[in-house]
């Protein structure tokens, strides 16, 4: 289980959301108050884009509270769309290249939650890849195998239609292996445009989901970033947002059944 | 505040000590009972006697539950003599020379707690230094300091007197600084044949510091590395123990006031 | 283009070969002679046998030349089968899970060499793992996926078998894809016992290999070690090497053809 | 022995002067034309101006050539003015605290060459920094050292006056301590506004410096970047070259004997 947040909207520096208070992203990394584990020392990550299309990408596999250099771009980075994420493995061994997020061409992804059985299922999903995404991938995890499944299932045409098709070829690879651990995950998901948060479980325990803000900027997160919890809305399980920014700088949002 | 165990006894493995249980010092890393961060990610380090006289050391600035090579080491090394140690940083940066054990010829050092304000009293301290205790440090943490106090104040021949010399100048320090900040440790001390295991505090809050163990083997710890609670032995603050392995095997033990 | 030694014979510290003179080891990982890149400072490993019947492996993907734990255990392991490794990478990230040795169950393996045009035989060659063999790797490297070939292949029944078979194998999938590029290579493989050394080139420019030793100990490397060039066999292309160490301590040797 | 090079001017994108062609920095990290060690494989470093008066900073122990974070940042980073160093230690250990740039306030420093016989003259040197610039050293270094020398002696206020200063307070401890080997070094500093390069031994074999550039742009580096040397100048020894950049944008230059 690890934490997350995606920004968009007005162009923003970060540090605030990273590491003031106590339940800031540096502060949740050492103790969640929703996640399972509680601590989410295994890696941190940011994402954010700049004048070039294709996004600017940090990653590093100690723990966001002492990594220095996370500290320093979450100040001094400007953006519009902003990922940030601390990592607690489900197994998958501390290396940069299973840190999140993930980036293809001008597209970003991460990830909170698990593959129930993983393991067993792993070879059955990675048959189901296009050799290029088969070629793409650096690390073993179900975090960068489920971003390449949407790659190979048309995201960067239809990224709603390639969410829908990449959860059920999960659900439906678990049905034919017989596993009965859930699959359980929150996604968010960018071009630098637009932004999808999908909340997700095939049982009733769907890791948490919030949203704040308004149409100059959007925060989701995992958990709320502060102690206001009024402030904070929760995302339905099953649901599937879009954020759309607009090129006079509005955001328009929309809620959809997601299945 | 750190977590730390020390062991002398029959040559042995160390392992489960370090891996097996919700106690171990692995599980302690990321969850500690007693410790007031509760969590220890900011690196872990082995000290071992090995054939040679000076010890073996390894020190890794990760968390102690993602690197792979501690594990390896706790698996494969066999030796009467072992300090084990999980660090939580006090401000002091997340590199290995700031990680425990600290070694100096063949002698070993490790520590849990904290002199208070200590950035304010470090140049004093240093002062009282040798040239040769100087030239050695390598980081900047209390605990190397304190160490290279011990070494500067006759430790290598009397180990005893230079814990209290050392304890006394710190104390004097922060006396004349008007330090309110309490000075707080437990210390664990070797040459591969004796350990000295020390609970000090300024104040009446001292670090716990527990032991278990008969003439054959002995553990002294942070905190107890099972939920047995009974078989662990509470060290009285403001006390300091001595271990003599002697050549027939047996460990030999004598508890004094310190102070 | 790595460089390494594997070492076979009574019992014995390898600090002097991987740390003294412009030739050792660490040495050849900053300027070695013979290999193209000249540097190999991606990553350093060992691996050694003690009592226990599954090798102890240390990888780390900081250069050899700096990394303290290294040199710490290359002073104070002894072991009568050594591994050591400094990697230069030909494409894969600088991780752990990239850096030789391998270890399988009592199994060692280390590499130096490339397979030409891995990316694109990479998913043909992953095809023909075992299921348990596909869930076991850590990484996307030539040098891991041809040890899990040789696991697949029958290796623990049958090294040389599984030598042949998987070197086939690979010249199959080159020529199936009409790959120019060659498939270059030295091996070293071993279950604690015996240890199998390997020269081998599609065409003919074998990485260089060489050996020195007598009954009583046996070193094989990829560039000689010291300057004294006229202690130092050559290899021959095209040669598989065998060695055994008989319960009496002496190593048997024996040379073939390889294919 | 480090490489460096230092940017002013109009706001640039920097990754071609660190991996484009066979003399790129991260190039010369590998195999350096004029370094004494060739090869800087001990770590690389980023200082860079934004909107914050504070610069950024990004440093890591690694080799440049394989740290995916440095590749990134000099891809997506636009500043007016760029510190980047690879560094080549010359005996500190390899952490990312002695790495270079350094930073204190707005100020950015950097730093090729060597104190002769450094440990020896360290405690004296280190008498001599104010309380608060002792308290603020992280490392070990000369470098570190030098730069907290400057501060202590009113960088702030008159760079020139500082450097000309520290370089004697090196000199005459040098001399006091009877050390032959000879202070060689290049500096960079900067505040965001102007930047000074100095090149200065105390004996006749100063490390290298070259810059190149016009009124809009202005490159300094410890060797040129590319091959066509002809572009290049050289700064003699003995010299220190100051870099304005006025609110027009137009960089100017004065070069002067430095002591």
């Amino acid at each position: 289980m690890c934490r997350w947040f995606a920004y968009i909207g007005a162009p923003r520096i970060i540090e605030d959301l990273v590491y003031e208070g106590d339940h800031s992203l540096s502060a949740q990394a050492m103790h969640s108050t929703k996640a399972k584990l509680g601590v989410q020392g295994d890696g941190g990550g940011l994402g954010w884009y700049s004048k070039s299309s294709e996004p600017g990408l940090y990653r590093n596999p100690g723990p966001a509270w002492s990594d220095p250099n996370l500290r320093e771009l979450s100040r001094h980075l400007e953006s519009h769309v902003f990922f940030a994420h601390v990592r607690a493995s489900t197994g998958a061994p501390n290396i940069f290249v299973n840190c999140h997020p993930f980036r293809n061409g001008e597209w970003l992804f991460m990830h909170n939650g698990q593959i129930g059985d993983f393991p067993i299922l792993r070879r059955d999903l990675e048959k189901q890849l296009s050799d290029e995404c088969y070629q793409a991938l650096q690390g073993h995890t179900d975090s960068e195998l489920l971003f390449h499944l949407m790659i190979t299932n048309g995201m960067k045409k239809d990224p709603k239609a390639a969410l829908r098709k990449t959860v059920k070829q999960v659900e439906e690879a678990r049905l034919k292996k017989g596993i009965q651990d859930a699959f359980r995950a929150t996604f968010a998901l960018t071009n630098g445009k637009s932004l999808w948060a999908l909340r997700w479980s095939s049982d009733d325990m769907a890791p948490s989901l919030f949203k704040q803000g308004d149409p100059s900027s959007m925060l989701v997160v995992s958990e709320p970033l502060d102690e206001d919890i009024s402030k904070w809305q929760e995302i339905a399980p099953n649901s599937l947002l879009t954020f759309d920014r607009k090129d006079c700088g509005t955001v328009e949002e929309e809620l959809e059944i997601f299945l």
